[in-house]
């Protein structure tokens, strides 16, 4: 191998081992760390974030990549050693943008932040988080501002999540999907609602995780390389190609929380195990964009697990394990597990309303950034819009903007895109692979996905990063991004559900 | 605070971050990890390892040593801060002995060593790991010559385990013990064997755990601040002084493995949660020697946890989790789990012949780094002394030479004469507690442990690694290490149980 490749693999090796004790320390500190352990945990997660970022962003990795640019440039345009270098210059020059004084800074606030949110929500605090929340659109536009050049100051933002998007782009694409949705979801609010109650139930814990993880074993999900546990809210996380895992949370009145975001997570973990091994501990070792990343969730959780094939096979086995739902006949279940009704919560919408709740973060956010909203104002900006778009308002900030974590967590700007480029995506490739593999939805009914999964690892998931993701959407489909899939989808799946 | 030691205790505070880092890494590989995570765990630990090793052994540390000096030297004896320069220097001096190269090569070996174990230990395959063995002892003495003038080749690794002690202190301290316990054994071997068939039965883990988590948390262990889970080899281990973890491992036709294991894990636990705050994150924070930490394990497994005075008030409730245990009388239990037998495995030995285990490969390891015994002669070595010692011998070298995995993971010399100390001083240190406060023995009677608990905290445990063992045993007990106690308490207990 060429030598200065060599070194810096060895380099990028000791970076990436870094995050990755840096991923186990997040998902001990969700998963089974004693509370007592909270405080040191803050500070280890600090030390190894920054000497992670400083090995990254030392000038030595520079250096190698001039050196390496000839050879590079001599190199076919698909070559996986081209690529390597390709991405971990664009990282690199990103990371060397901000200066570590700025991380640290920011990474220190955002950990307050985040501390203050977690007591903020259930006490229906917005007050609590307003002045951390301000400080935190002030360093969100400090951030954007090392990346000058931009159109729009979200830009910068956006494109560290979904490389190649902008403000605008986004915009244009939202504008368009909005001006379908909206008469969608009016069309099927106009139908009678369908019926739930018949749903209620207990259902044990460890009943509902056997019948899940037996699910996603079938789709692929290889747990001698991941295992899955239980967190308040589920994620997956990844410490090696041969580590990938996933948590979920469960609820004994309600079947559908584990269930589905168990296929969810999987869908991120199937992205995951199904990367080249030998992109292993580079740059390219993981999901391209968040959009990408989330069409993965999305095809496994909804195309797949909501689906009336799925269903046609798996419902039998599910009635087995849950006898009280003998009395739910298998239409009951499907229609009742794709209720299309106007709700509060992102994370509980359904498939045609979940990309309204997108739209609003989204135009918030940019609001933000342009200071054409205030901070203080962003709670009743937040109702005004529910108002408006969904019909109904949160009777408390607890479920209005308190509900999700991204903007405590993290910076503002560029968090909630990626949600609605996933669902996009999801249909975009799922439309692909059945047309290449027109059995697929028949396989499904009868429980087999190797095909579809197949598929889906030697078209997406083995590239990694390779490609950015509007370069992997035109090699995979063909063109670019394109809500029409998505659009197609909805008025099939839904028109015959609500009989439109 | 003097700025050098701030700038100090900041430099200390990153290094063990990464150590607990990599605390957390070894945890998950054995508790959760699946096997495919395997490959680059070895990596990430190695790297984690690599970058603390440098981080401690950089020369600004050395110069802020140097320049503490004068500041140290004003400060009362028994200062915080002039122990912590005092033990960091110690600490320093002795890795800056050893080269980096050393240590990689080191570290990369036992890491072969190991694995080639795990492999060769249930194959009874000695020849496997005889040539990586070989390789050890070399290396183990290449370790010991970076510390010359010693009197004898294993000091240096003897010391770095318990500090102050060496070869012939060792041989001096269990030459006398041998010589009270040869005799004690040979006597118990003359009385009737103790019945402990009555003991079989099925006792489902998850009550055995349950049992055993209420003793140790009325023991003290603090569960907010550490958890219990299963391992194939029990242990402690820590990542802050907030959170100190044990495991166990349980057999449903055994009561005593998980209970005993509990314990004895949970001493070692109530070491490290019990020491002084204001040294997280510092040399200070651990327990001083091998020999005193073993000395908690041992004290609250066996003085404590085998006692008559602990089971008359435990073993109703025991019964009464398993109701099996209704036709064992209270008497037939306590001489049960006090079984005296010349047994082959060490870990399961009793507390009379626990110590000819220790001492068979203390004097192993002696013979080995000297050169008068040749790796290849260890297997046949180890069975003539089983043989001489205890009158059996393993009929092949799982049960012998490969049983224990100290030589494997880690160098020859040092490796177990604390097991001895432990076990001396665990019988030092109750004596002194009950001389203070006689009542001990009658609330240990009623299940209350808050006095002893809070004795050793305020002796032992609080002082973390201010003081060496020699200077803890002294201003505990008021004099050096002794086996008096410990045969006084061996001669009381076994005399009583055989009748001698």
């Amino acid at each position: 191998m060429e030598p200065n490749l060599q070194e810096l693999k060895t380099r990028l090796a000791q970076v990436n081992d870094l995050q990755s004790a840096s991923a186990l320390l997040h998902w001990d500190q969700a998963t089974y760390m004693p509370p007592g352990g909270a405080e040191a945990r803050g500070r280890q997660l600090s030390t190894l974030n920054r000497l992670a970022h400083e090995m990254f962003t030392n000038e030595k990795i520079g250096s190698l990549l001039d050196e390496l640019k000839p050879w590079e440039d001599s190199l076919p345009a698909d070559s996986d050693d081209a690529a390597l270098i390709r991405v971990t210059r664009r990282e690199w020059q990103r990371a060397i943008q901000v200066p570590s004084e700025f991380e640290a800074r920011l990474t220190d606030h955002l950990s307050v932040a985040y501390q203050a949110w977690t007591e903020a929500r259930p006490d229906n605090d917005w007050k609590r988080v307003e002045p951390l929340l301000e400080k935190t659109l002030e360093l969100s536009r400090e951030l954007a501002n090392f990346f000058p050049g931009y159109d729009h100051i979200a830009d910068p933002l956006i494109n560290f999540s979904d490389e190649g998007m902008k403000a605008e782009s986004v915009k244009v694409v939202f504008a368009q999907l909005r001006s379908e949705l909206v008469p969608l979801v009016e069309a099927i609010a106009q139908r009678p609602a369908v019926d739930v109650e018949k749903l209620n139930g207990h259902f044990p814990e460890a009943a509902q995780m056997a019948f899940a993880e037996d699910v996603i074993k079938r789709f692929g999900y290889d747990f001698t390389r991941g295992r899955q546990d239980k967190t308040p809210h589920p994620f997956m996380t990844k410490f090696s190609l041969g580590d990938v895992r996933i948590t979920t949370r469960s609820n004994e009145a309600d079947l559908q929380e584990l269930l589905f975001s168990t296929l969810h997570e999987a869908g991120h973990a199937l992205y995951e195990q199904g990367i080249e091994g030998g992109y292993e501990a580079t740059p390219l070792a993981g999901g391209t964009s968040s959009g990408v990343h989330e069409s993965q969730s999305r095809l496994w959780e909804n195309l797949v697990g909501r689906s009336c094939a799925f269903w046609q096979h798996e419902y039998p086995a599910l009635q087995n394990v849950f006898p009280s739902l003998q009395s739910v006949s298998l239409e009951e279940w499907y229609r009742a597990i794709n209720r299309v009704q106007r709700s509060l919560i992102r994370t509980d919408a359904d498939e045609v309303t979940y990309n309204l709740h997108v739209m609003i973060r989204f135009d918030l956010e940019l609001a933000l950034l342009e200071g054409t909203l205030a901070v203080r104002d962003l709670p009743e900006a937040w109702r005004a819009r529910y108002q408006e778009d969904l019909g109904i308002a949160a009777p408390d900030d607890r479920d209005g903007v308190l509900q999700d974590v991204h903007w405590f967590g993290g910076t503002i700007g560029g968090a909630f895109q990626g949600y609605t480029l996933g669902n996009l995506l999801s249909a975009q490739f799922f439309d692909c692979a059945t047309r290449v593999h027109p059995e697929i939805p028949q396989q499904i009914g009868r429980g087999e996905f190797a095909t579809l999964h197949n598929w889906l690892r030697d078209n997406i998931y083995r590239h990694g990063s390779k490609w950015t993701a509007p370069e992997l959407i035109e090699r995979v489909t063909g063109g670019p991004l394109s809500i029409k899939p998505y659009i197609a989808y909805l008025r099939r799946k839904y028109g015959e559900i609500y009989g439109l």
